[in-house]
């Protein structure tokens, strides 16, 4: 069975109007399908369904924003449809009702095409109970706790991207870039592969192959460059040592709201999300933690260079976390996809997540995946996590950036989950729930009780061992 | 994180009466945890719940059948409790009432235990459907067809065995092996790994973790040696060079019966039942047929050895099929685990599955799991076979011991599953399915239709293209 075909147009030759297609890529870097997404767009298959974690923001009109900006795309199935502060071509698209977007959290779409790939119809999951992802859903419960009816995905094609693969469709990918790649493959009834090398049938041994070739159907060597040099800009984000001020006071920088997070992290498996809680990972060294990212990578370390800094020297373009930041291996890590690694997050085998949030209220409820600046918005995995049987801790600015407190008496935007925040860190203040309300347990350098009332629109008490430290 | 523990007794020692367990262990040789096995029968815990695949049947009263034996066991949640022709420890406790059963397929088994890892408390699954095992659960139909709800299975313990781990619990298998291990500790409370040796932390690279760490509690070497050479008796089997007579004429040895299933293999994936269909990897040098075990593993050749003779020059004891015998690996080979193996089942990316049978019906049902002497029955992987999207060969003698006809007008026996079966290749011919009945579409040399009516109790068309051999 010799799966080569000779160049990304054959290999996507068949591929009708109307297909439903999933294509993979994580983060705005990594391994997205190029060649095959650009053999599409020269193609102009039209009316395509996709599903994805994101779409691909490089490669101009042959990438995926580029798809979906050609006109080419009836309706995305994401985890990631805007960003805060952007207005893409996704956003146009869908305020000119061009484009129907079903968002998912990561955690479910993987676990989605898992079961379209494995004949499993449907499936219950705690995620995305008690949000707007599950109206309309049914929802039961098993041992007290209420579950979501979550049907399986399947798709016409997958397209994916990987380090190498054998002629019989054997495929092996490097380090941490596994990500959704496997899933994609399994619940596609053709899955193509774009990969950087093709070796003979048996130079693959048994134990390396992460995706058997019986999920494969074409190969093809990849003819758009994969690298994630320098190619798109980077946004700028305000440097870690830099803090807000509030009543004239100087807050904690994000690296000390990092440091403080990281002193009360227990001894266990840790997962970070997006933006702030990325900046934990450089303080845990010596400590009985290990850093566990939904790509698939348990063990990291220290940040190497931001999401999209590919170029810079030391980094492993396939070694990154959940953010998509290049990081440094810990002796002792594991590579894995991402069904596993929500698996364990789900599972409460991950001790504790730590998220940012647009928003927080007393009942501890979060918001952190849509504002009412943004067209669909950007779950991630959050609602999974957030769903998780783990402590979770909050890393926020007390203030957004309009003056108005993120500590709110009830959450305004989209929830994330209910009933969910064990502990928050914000730059001025720690507070953690005590079974009814959060109690404030220590202060910043400066501020006072009154000064974190002030500027804190939920109700919370002080702890009986609060920690002030003196300015 | 240490999590080397000194001794088995060590590593068992909080092991209470009535805990649930889930014991890990291929067919009847292969990795099965004996020092934890041992472990706990020194101990004497009591009023256990086991959930395996089989149970050792080594190791006397240390083992498996052992800790039944000893009246230790209150239930037993299997994919095999009895074989045919056998009368077993867990036979006689299951007739005096000492010890409950329940009854799984292994791809049922393993999925139940892959929801209790991952926090989903119930998926739908087609295997099982109209059997007595669909009994008293929901069915639910999607897109037209009918799906049971499984639940799933947590337990408080696993037992497994490796070949090595790191001290921080990062587990690596070897060869075929992983099977069953890696869903059993992560669907336990406290997973237990005995292994072989023990390597400090980085010595197994990111990408030859098989098993994460934090899904293992307990690290231990192993004091039971797990080598399979000769043990335990191996039942005799009818050499495969020998074949029945009916009617006077010698009907096809299951030699040829294996040759020609495999002269109607269409080019693909193909999975082997137990039994005569193990035959089959026999002959299929030269052919675009790539053989896979619900162990886990895809490309493997001849058989080597039989299950049980693992002393045999040139086995590798760690490469071995569904049936426990020992293979030859073909280039493209690759392992996975048995969670994964039965998704390509019943994914349908499985073309062909070839199964054995107590009996088949003219309306293509089939019966391979439980006759009237067996206590609770050996399911194997059988129902999650036959109930796959996929072409099925049942391979069966003509006439059972007794002279009754296996090819019956309405079987008897507990169903595997219903209208499943698409070929018949017995030892004196071959249907094929037609849509509402079989049809003969080749004799055995010798045999003519008349022949084969008279031995054959259901109903049959006879193929315009039949084919018959000369004696």
């Amino acid at each position: 069975m010799d799966k080569v075909v000779a160049s990304p147009d054959d290999a996507v030759a068949d591929i009708p109007d109307g297909a439903t297609l999933a294509i993979t890529g994580f983060g705005r870097w990594h391994r997205f399908p190029r060649s095959l997404t650009a053999a599409i767009a020269d193609k102009g298959v039209k009316d395509l369904e996709i599903a994805c974690l994101v779409l691909d923001p490089a490669n101009g009109s042959r990438g995926g924003y580029g798809l979906v900006a050609n006109g080419q795309v009836r309706k995305l199935i994401a985890a990631f449809a805007s960003r805060a502060g952007e207005r893409s071509a996704v956003d146009e698209k869908i305020y000119s009702g061009e484009l129907a977007v079903e968002m998912v959290s990561m955690g479910v779409l993987v676990e989605r095409l898992r079961a379209g790939g494995s004949k499993i119809p449907a499936f219950y999951t705690r995620t995305g109970v008690g949000t707007e992802l599950a109206e309309g859903k049914e929802i039961r419960e098993f041992d007290g706790e209420e579950y979501v009816l979550e049907k399986a995905l399947h798709v016409d094609y997958a397209f994916l991207q990987a380090w190498r693969a054998d002629r019989s469709g054997n495929v092996q990918f490097r380090g941490a870039s596994l990500n959704i790649n496997p899933v994609c493959a399994k619940a596609a009834r053709v899955a193509i592969v774009e990969v950087q090398e093709i070796v003979e049938v048996g130079e693959i041994a048994p134990e390396d192959v992460d995706l058997p070739g019986i999920y494969v159907d074409r190969i093809v060597l990849s003819t758009v460059p994969v690298t994630s040099g320098p190619r798109a800009p980077v946004l700028p984000r305000r440097d870690a040592s830099t803090g807000k001020s509030y009543l004239g006071k100087q807050a904690l920088t994000r690296s000390e709201m990092a440091q403080w997070t990281a002193a009360i992290l227990k001894p266990g498996y840790v997962n970070l999300g997006a933006g702030l809680p990325t900046l934990v990972s450089n303080y845990i060294d010596g400590r009985d933690v290990v850093m566990h990212s939904e790509n698939g990578l348990m063990g990291y370390g220290r940040v190497i260079a931001s999401a999209g800094r590919g170029d810079t020297p030391g980094v492993d373009e396939d070694l990154y976390n959940a953010s998509g930041n290049y990081v440094a291996i810990n002796d002792g890590a594991a590579f894995f996809d991402t069904v596993e690694a929500f698996a364990m997050a789900r599972s409460g085998k991950v001790n504790t997540i730590i998220l940012g949030a647009f928003q927080v209220d007393e009942e501890g409820n979060l918001a952190n995946w849509k504002s009412p600046q943004m067209a669909a918005g950007g779950i991630g995995g959050a609602m999974d996590l957030a769903a998780a049987d783990t402590e979770l801790i909050i890393l926020v600015e007390q203030l957004a950036r309009d003056g108005s407190s993120k500590l709110m008496k009830q959450c305004t935007f989209p929830l994330t989950a209910r009933r969910c925040v064990d502990v928050i860190v914000t730059d001025t203040a720690v507070f953690r729930w005590h079974g009814e309300r959060f109690a404030l347990e220590r202060l910043a350098p400066g501020f006072t009780v009154d000064d974190v009332r002030q500027i804190t629109d939920m109700a919370f008490d002080v702890s009986p061992d609060l920690v002030a430290t003196p300015a």
